[in-house]
């Protein structure tokens, strides 16, 4: 797995013009006072993660962003006939892939919950066109998996097991932040994250599934993608979907 | 919401012997090294939350360890036609009280994602009786939301909405620590994870459902509890679930 790192964080340099050294004997000082590579994009420091609480004194913010799910179908139904170590070889591998496909289109990989993870782009580094970012990711992520996958089954046992990634994505207002008041977690939560993770349960093995909130601003990139509707567990009305 | 605070971390007092400072000016020096309460439970430290790394040198431990899941029904339809700050002001207070719940019996809160909530009992505070620190850790989420609720109807404009907590709960084995090389995040994997979860699904608003594990480890506690069976997605023979 290769990843061009940022020797800056990229998050302060376009936020307010600040160079913060993330690597390196200059990096130092500044890890003495705990600002290091953040957990969640390695090219952006921990102030940036923080950043409502250090440089904005608030607690959430509302922002324009795009939300990614990918999920590895078969999972649960795997980790009953596996070991634990097949089982977590195989997790390993599969956030490592995500982790690189996101961070190469400037997201952040908020989540990771059991065999699934969650994405967000256009926070702390910044792109108008967030949401063609996150559908970049979505194919890196599918293409990078498929040829991993091939490289495990064999080592860990994995034969005749599905193992495809179903991802879902949806942009638009969302809240980003700390919430509660004791227990401090980075969270995303509104209809966004709610219809991403929905077309992510919606989406099969290998497949993206955008909304149509993406579809308008990505259009370019997805011509000729045929919509299908999807009754949505929450949601009332029909929900319509493209492949990407 | 008050929580007694613990003024040395717990679980290096268990595991170590060792008197960490949490609180107080005792507590600076150690801060300076980035020790200082965890965000999951602030009766333990970051060191505790690093211990594979820091002390164990290893990555990931397998441990016998109860698994919570809990989940605010109805907050996907409401989070379609009430404001985020409605929303946003409901989930503080519904990880307000899950979160006290969780560390009044010692658990983990590992995740909060959406609208839901995951807690680990055993680690790293220590108890035989885990499972029963789950059981009782859920009821205690359902008596506090329950109370918590009625308060927040009327100022956040509510009226009418549901929003009852289903909770699952699970034990055994489980894989716990970092999974990735990349992207550095705790959590837990494994078939206790999934069926916890899956519980979860399957409970009703206010609801809490265990499994057979959990009901033979917790007899007395759950007396008269009734099991269904249920077909629960991933798992191909039905599902034993008992309300406690």
């Amino acid at each position: 797995m290769t990843l061009r790192r940022s020797r800056i964080c990229k998050g302060c340099w376009q936020q307010m013009h600040l160079p913060v050294p993330l690597h390196g004997v200059v990096s130092v000082p500044f890890r003495v006072f705990g600002i290091r590579p953040s957990r969640m994009n390695p090219n952006t420091c921990t102030i940036c993660e923080l950043m409502f609480t250090t440089v904005m004194r608030a607690r959430k913010i509302t922002i324009d962003a795009t939300v990614l799910f990918a999920d590895l179908r078969g999972y649960t139904t795997l980790s009953q006939s596996h070991s634990q170590d097949a089982i977590s070889g195989l997790l390993d591998a599969f956030y490592d892939e995500c982790a690189s496909a996101i961070w190469e289109c400037d997201g952040l990989l908020n989540k990771t919950i059991g065999d699934a993870v969650m994405a967000v782009f256009n926070f702390p580094i910044r792109h108008a066109d967030h949401a063609r970012q996150g559908v970049l990711a979505a194919r890196a992520i599918q293409r990078r998996w498929s040829a991993r996958r091939k490289t495990l089954i064999e080592p860990l046992g994995l034969a005749g097991a599905e193992l495809g990634v179903g991802v879902g994505i949806h942009c638009g207002e969302l809240s980003f932040g700390e919430f509660g008041r004791s227990h401090r977690d980075l969270t995303a939560i509104g209809t966004v994250v709610n219809l991403a993770s929905r077309a992510q349960s919606a989406a099969a093995a290998g497949e993206i599934l955008v909304t149509q909130a993406i579809h308008e601003r990505v259009q370019s990139d997805l011509a000729g993608s045929r919509p299908r509707e999807f009754q949505l567990k929450g949601f009332e009305a029909p929900i319509t979907l493209y492949p990407a």
